[in-house]
């Protein structure tokens, strides 16, 4: 026990506590130590750095800290060490092959959201669930605990919802299925992420036309007047152990199965979903390979949703290439909105995909019978989803707009074609990164338009793609990306002819 | 690319980098985000938090990261993203149960020492390592990387060495077996380490003597003069990757194989030491459980040690409770000195550890011949040990010291025997847990001294262990723990009987 008076440090490194050197040698802590921080009933977590920041008898610690505890600057607080977690032996035990109980489980999560494991322990736990996998049971636990430690929203009626796994470039198909079904009747409160590794998440693509960030409360009264939204999930505390994964997930650049599963369907189920249709873009440059890999995931998002009381279904769709012309948040709305307004002008595997999924929500809420969604849906598109959309911009805080009134990058270069022939590959990672290096998606009018598309028939000279940048230099060093990446591959007749095969 | 200013901040958090949120806000970088650091023709990786410590264009990094960029403040360094590190698809194709090639191998200790692997991707390894292993091509390969990747030292002629692995407490051997022989003439320059999870390191119970920070250059002419040495590994740069996976075991509270392995055998081989004996102490309570398992791991540390020119012998020893009496730095040097002041004083479990170690060794030099080791042995350490001891002590910068010098806590208490009987269990942790709570090994006069070992006959209000500790509150909390925990257990003759059996 160490009795130290509090300084406050604005660093959002969230456990990071620090202490004189001095005070360091006299004690029993060593830097990187893990300790309790105590403060009247409160108690954190937090991880001993030393520093001549603070001054002997102080202990330096983060704003955010110090608002969990409740304690201002000047007042004393107590460290102890901290013991190990308890769930480091459940994480061991999966390690070791062996089957988690539901309390086992739980344990581990709640662990993880009150930050008592470390960056170390919760990469070992994601290690070993890549390696050693988890049954439905497990991963129905792992589903609940998730839902449960965060916020849980109730509704009156049935809510339907559309998630897409793994990214496929230029993918705003939400922006037309969600005021197609909400012009239907049936309640759909769309929450989204920004973009984790992307160049637009569906919340960064609307937030070029109105509000993301709203509260649960704001979204109640959104959808109660309009029966639609489309909202940035991350500003809702749901089902935030799915957050603390996906930060290890991450880096380590792997989603095992258990994760992936618990992480679609925690969120949804914190969310109050009934009615759930997962698209599952199948293609060479996403998460899912080929169709069979692609059914056997469906199969366990329905027995997973089933457990969970979430009817749920699922469409595999191409992914080989962008969906729609526009990547980046600016120019993604723009396509929307254009879309919206003359369904003719589309894209059309923007149209097909947007009506194919709404299609099949109206079929699961009655609206239309077997069959028939993907036809209703489009008359909708016709009739009634621009006006419906508009509803939701106003009602989530934002101004009716037209296509038009929206600003991409100032600073733009055409790319064209080096000669005759086909267009035989797009990449999506490629152009991925080439619209990021533009400014994407912080700079949201920064992206890239595709001018052309797989299959499509070029002579030399004619536009492949435009980038966009609201930043010079960002642009110089996009086009030089381009340049070295080339993203689009045109090939002669004979090549095209071979491809084809 | 972002350029700022330098601002040095006194932090022991090595890769630390604070950028003003402002500057944050306006550049492609979040908190978070791994950044390459570069000035002149040097680079260094940290990792970026906002913080309003520093102002708009500058940038905070550690002192010692500016050490290793050699710029100054005020200066001007560029950052950049941080590309993924190279060895990540070697740790996802281990991941994948795959075998990785010397080569890959060699590149993910690379990364590791140069900074590019954080603490989430080398715990992704080390959990990689526990569940699917590592067969012995690999392990070879990781032992030279790790120890090509430090300092490598050179001796004019064949050196000797000894090594635990695996903790009993009070194993304080080495300081009786080093100069048994060296006065024998066999060279053993013994690196050890401080206390990691015990309550005192060999290093921490010889600096109670004389200083244990000695250079390499420092360690040669101590050698040169006295054939011994007994030194503090952690101040030589041996092996530095094994310090970064053990800063990841450790919290896991997992020690995979090959990393056991490699972790001596990797140290040993930059020690350039060509003769080595390793002590697996067996028991319930350490590393290795039973005989069967000391077995194999004393086969696979020989055949490893064959691929590395070391010629290695193990001896399976008994681990089941604390080697002689003392616990606890200073205790444990003073026991040390009165064993080899009169080794008929000694505690029969050190004097013949001790012995038995030095007799194999003294075999593998051809100074005894093959069975008639210990005997030679205890010869040496009743004629020449004691003054060969003094002789080190000297030329590592100490005095000579009599045993009965050496201060110990001055606060202490006596614990008795709650009743008759024969002690029946004396649990290594727990002791381990009291001498700690007293405050050792950084209290370096705390500690445990015991009365008693197990099959003992005491009868009630016999002494049965004593805690000494420098601090009153410290010895309070240790006395507390200790009637928690109950460390030595006496029952009456009928169990004893049963035990027995």
């Amino acid at each position: 026990m160490l009795f130290l008076k509090v300084r406050l440090l604005d660093i959002d490194l969230l456990d990071l506590v620090l202490i004189n050197p001095e005070d360091i040698k006299a004690s029993q802590y060593f830097p990187g130590d893990r300790v309790v921080l105590i403060y009247k009933n409160k108690e954190e977590i937090g991880t001993i750095y030393s520093s001549t920041l603070v001054n002997r008898g102080e202990i330096g610690i983060t704003k955010e800290l110090a608002k969990s505890l409740k304690v201002k600057e000047g007042e004393l607080i107590t460290i102890k060490h901290a013991d190990k977690p308890r769930s480091l032996a459940y994480i061991k035990k999966k390690m070791d092959k062996n089957k988690l109980s539901k309390e086992e489980i739980f344990l581990i999560v709640d662990e993880m959201v009150n930050n008592k494991l470390t960056n170390i322990e919760i990469s070992a736990f994601v290690t070993s669930l890549y390696i050693n996998g988890m049954d439905m049971d497990e991963i129905e636990a792992l589903t609940i605990r998730m839902a449960e430690t965060g916020e849980m929203v109730e509704w009156e009626s049935l809510v339907f919802d559309v998630h897409s796994i793994g990214g496929v470039p230029g993918n705003k198909y939400a922006l037309l299925t969600v005021p197609i079904v909400a012009s239907a009747g049936l309640k759909i409160p769309k929450t989204s992420s920004r973009a984790i590794t992307s160049a637009a998440g569906t919340a960064d693509v609307m937030e070029v036309l109105t509000r993301v960030d709203l509260s649960i409360e704001e979204i109640k009264n959104v959808v109660k007047e309009t029966n639609g939204c489309l909202v940035w999930g991350g500003a809702l505390n749901l089902a935030p152990a799915d957050d603390i994964t996906i930060n290890v997930e991450r880096p380590l650049g792997i989603d095992p199965k258990p994760l992936l599963l618990s992480s679609v369907m925690a969120k949804k189920l914190a969310m109050g979903v009934s009615k759930l249709l997962i698209d599952i873009p199948i293609g060479r440059e996403v998460k899912v390979k080929d169709e069979k890999e692609g059914n056997k995931l469906a199969r366990e998002f329905i027995e997973l949703g089933e457990r969970l009381n979430i009817t749920t279904e699922c469409a595999l769709t191409y992914g080989n290439q962008p969906i729609g012309r526009a990547i980046g948040p600016a120019l993604e709305a723009k396509e929307a909105l254009e879309t919206l307004e003359d369904p003719y002008k589309g894209a059309n595997s923007l149209v097909d995909k947007a009506t194919h999924l709404a299609g099949i929500l109206l079929e699961m809420g009655g609206i239309a019978p077997a069959g028939e969604g993907k036809e209703v849906a489009e008359e909708l598109l016709f009739r009634k989803a621009h006006d419906k959309f508009m509803d939701i911009i106003v009602a989530q805080g934002g101004k009716e707009v037209r296509s038009e009134e929206i600003e991409v990058g100032k600073y733009f270069i055409d790319i064209v074609s080096p000669k005759d022939g086909y267009v035989i590959e797009l990449s999506n990672n490629k152009i991925t990164k080439i619209a990021k290096e533009a400014g994407a998606p912080n700079d949201k009018k920064a992206g890239v338009y595709l001018n052309v598309k797989v299959g499509d028939k070029v002579e030399k000279g004619d536009l492949l793609f435009t980038i966009y940048s609201s930043s010079e230099d960002r642009l110089k060093n996009a086009i030089k990306l381009a340049r070295t990446l080339y993203p689009i591959k045109v090939e002669g007749i004979l090549i095209k002819r071979i491809v084809r095969f």
